[in-house]
C-alpha cells in the first residue's frame, strides 16, 4: 500500500464521519421533530468531538483540527435543537 | 504539554464517541421508534466509520482499529433499527 492511497481512504473517510451530520439537521429544520434522537448521545458525542479537536491541536495535525472542528460545529447545533425542540 | 497528557485526552476523545452511540441504541430498544432519526446519516456516518477502521488497519494502528471496530458495530446497529422501524 502506498502512503498516498492510505491518505486517501483517511481523507475519505473524515470527509464521510464530518458531513454525515447534514442529513440529520436537515431533517430537524424540515420537522422541527427530534423526540427519537438521544440527548445523551449528542452530549457526550459533541465532547468527545471536542476533545478529539483539542488532541488535534496539541499535535498540531492540521486535518484533525479541521474535521472535529467542523464535525463538532454540526453535533453542537443537533444538541441544541434537541434542547430546543425538546420532546416534540 | 507531556506526550502521556496528550495521548490521554485522546484516550478520553475516543471513549466519549465510541460509547457515545449506546444511549441512542437503548432508546430505540425501548421506544421502538426511529422516525426522527435521519437514515442518511447513519448510512455516510457508517461507512465513514468503516473507512477509519481500514485506514486503521493499513497504518497498523491498534487504537484507531479497536475503536472504530466497535463504533462501526453500534452504527450499523442503529442503521439497521432504522431499516427495521421504518418511519414509525
Amino acid at each position: 500500500m502506498t502512503r498516498a492511497f492510505v491518505e486517501t481512504i483517511g481523507f475519505i473517510a473524515g470527509i464521510c464521519t464530518t458531513l454525515s451530520f447534514i442529513p440529520q439537521i436537515v431533517k430537524i429544520l424540515k420537522t422541527s421533530k427530534t423526540r427519537d434522537i438521544s440527548f445523551v448521545m449528542y452530549a457526550v458525542l459533541t465532547m468527545g468531538i471536542f476533545l478529539w479537536m483539542v488532541y488535534g491541536i496539541l499535535l498540531g495535525e492540521l486535518p484533525l483540527i479541521i474535521a472535529n472542528g467542523i464535525s463538532f460545529m454540526f453535533c453542537l447545533a443537533i444538541l441544541t435543537m434537541k434542547l430546543v425542540y425538546g420532546r416534540r
